[in-house]
C-alpha cells in the first residue's frame, strides 16, 4: 500500500490534451503521482476494458484513483462516470452544455472530428512543412528561402532545429535555419553585417541566442574538451551574434530557460505568423 | 457584422492546452469561427492587454466573443472573469477545487512549474531524442540502433520520418527508421526474410503501411510522374511490405486516415513505451 496518488488520462483519441490539462493541474500540488495514459477509448466495451485496468491497478492503494477524460460519446463516458470507485475530473462534458447554450446549436459528437483525421491536407502540410525544415536545416541549401515563413538564425545548439521542426509539425509552419559560422562571426567583426544569403531575406529573420554557459554545456555533451565546446569559444560566438542582431536589427529571443514549445510559440507570436493546420 | 463566432485562446504560457481542448469542444458545434491564441499572458497587466485586444477585435461582432483560458493565477484570471462582455471558459480554475479537496493540499499557483520549464533535463533529453531520430533517418546509420526505443520500417513515404520526430520532441523517446528499399523487396521475394542488418533488433521493429493510392498521391506531390510515384509500384510495394511484416511477425500500423499525433500515441501505446519526458 502506498500514499502515492494513482492517476490515469482516458481519451478517444490520443490523450494529449487530457495529458497536458492533466499534468498541468497535477503540478499545483505538492503530491506524488504515479501516472499512464489510456488512448482510443472509443467505445462502450474498450471503457469497460479501460475501467478494468484502472481498478486492477489500483486495487492496493489507499486513495481512490483520479481520472482525467477527454471522451466525447455520453455512452462510453458513462461507465467511467457511474463508478463510485474513481475519482472522474471530465475536461470535455463539463464545458459542453454551457457552449451548447451560448452557441445556440446541439453539439454532435463527432469523436475524431475534433482531431482533423481523414483529412488529407492537413498531414500533407504539416509533413511538407518537415520536409522544409530538413532541408532547409542548417543552411544546408539557401534555396527556396522565399517559401520560408521564418528563417532561424544563431550558433551551432541554439535551438534551431528543433524550433523548426516544432513549427513544422505542430503548426505546419515553414522554418528554415542558418546556422552563424566561425566565418560569418568573423565578418561581422569588420561590420561586414548579415551573411551574403540572408541579405534578402531580412524581414524573415529572427535569431536565436542563449546563455553562453549553457551553451558550453550543451557542447561539451556532444564534443566533450573540443575547442567548439571551450567556454570562452560559447562567450565569443554568442557575444558576437547578439552583436550582430542588434546592429542589423533583426529581432531575437533568448532559449535559455525556455521549453521548445515556449520557444515555437512564443515566435508564432512575435513575428505574427499563421498556423498553417 | 458578421455571425462568426469570435474565438480567444488565453493562456500565461504557450496556449497550446488550451487551443487543443477548446479546439476539440468547438468541433463539436456547426459553427463558424475565427479563432487566435494570446499566450504569455502571466500579469494583470497583459491580462488586461489582452482583454482591450479582444474588446478590440470583437467590437462589432453581434456575439460576444468566447474565450476559453488556462491561466493559472487567480489575479491575472480575475480580469477576464470579471468582464461581463466575454464568455469565459475556465479549464483550469474550474477543476482545481475539486482537486483540492481530494488530494487535501493546498494548490500553489507556480505558473511555469507545470511545463518543465527551467528544467534543463527536459530540454535535452528531447534535444538528444532528436538528434537520435535525424542520425538515424531512413537508415542513414545502421549504428547505435541498440539505444532506440523504437526502429520504424516501411516503404518510402509511409510516415517514419514525421513518426520518429514527433516521438522524439513530443515524448523524449529514442525513434529509429529504417526504409525499405526494392532490393529489401525483392530479396523478400525469395524468402530471406528481414534485411540484414534488421535481424538482430526484431523486438525493437514496428511497420508502418499505407493505403497504395494514398502513397501514389503523396509521391506524385513529391516526384511527378516517376516510376516511384505510380499507382502500380505503390501497390507492389506495399503488399510486399506487408507480406514481410506478417511474415515475420512484425507488428504495424496502417497510418492512411491517421493524423501524426494518432500514429506516435499508438506505437507508444501498442509497443508499451514509456515517455522519457
Amino acid at each position: 500500500m502506498s500514499d502515492v496518488r494513482r492517476v490515469f488520462f482516458v481519451s478517444d483519441r490520443t490523450g494529449i490534451t487530457a495529458e497536458a490539462l492533466g499534468h498541468s493541474l497535477l503540478t499545483q500540488f505538492d503530491v506524488v503521482t504515479e501516472q499512464a495514459t489510456i488512448p482510443f477509448i472509443d467505445s462502450v466495451e474498450k471503457s469497460r476494458g479501460a475501467l478494468k485496468r484502472i481498478r486492477a491497478a489500483s486495487a492496493r492503494d489507499l486513495n481512490r484513483p483520479i481520472v482525467f477524460s477527454t471522451i466525447i460519446d455520453q455512452d462510453v463516458l458513462a461507465v467511467l462516470r457511474d463508478s463510485k470507485d474513481i475519482v472522474l475530473y471530465d475536461f470535455f462534458d463539463t464545458f459542453i452544455k454551457s457552449l451548447e447554450s451560448e452557441l445556440k446549436v446541439p453539439p454532435q459528437q463527432i469523436i475524431g472530428r475534433s482531431h482533423g483525421m481523414a483529412d488529407d491536407s492537413m498531414y500533407d502540410i504539416r509533413i511538407e512543412a518537415m520536409n522544409f525544415a530538413l532541408h532547409h536545416d542548417d543552411g544546408a541549401t539557401l534555396r527556396h528561402y522565399g517559401r520560408s515563413d521564418i528563417i532561424l538564425v544563431g550558433v551551432s545548439r541554439s535551438g534551431k532545429t528543433p524550433a523548426a521542426l516544432y513549427l513544422a509539425l505542430q503548426y505546419g509552419i515553414y522554418a528554415a535555419n542558418y546556422p552563424l559560422t566561425a566565418d560569418d562571426l568573423v565578418d561581422n567583426r569588420f561590420g561586414s553585417g548579415l551573411p551574403q544569403g540572408l541579405r534578402h531575406q531580412k524581414d524573415k529573420l529572427f535569431g536565436l541566442t542563449i546563455d553562453p554557459d549553457r551553451l558550453h554545456q550543451i557542447r561539451q555533451e556532444r564534443r566533450p574538451n573540443s575547442r567548439y565546446a571551450e567556454l570562452r569559444q560559447c562567450e565569443y560566438e554568442v557575444a558576437r551574434a547578439e552583436a550582430m542582431f542588434r546592429r542589423e536589427r533583426v529581432p531575437y529571443l533568448d532559449i535559455t530557460t525556455m521549453s521548445i514549445e515556449e520557444i515555437a510559440s512564443t515566435l508564432i507570436h512575435q513575428r505574427g505568423l499563421s498556423r498553417r493546420v
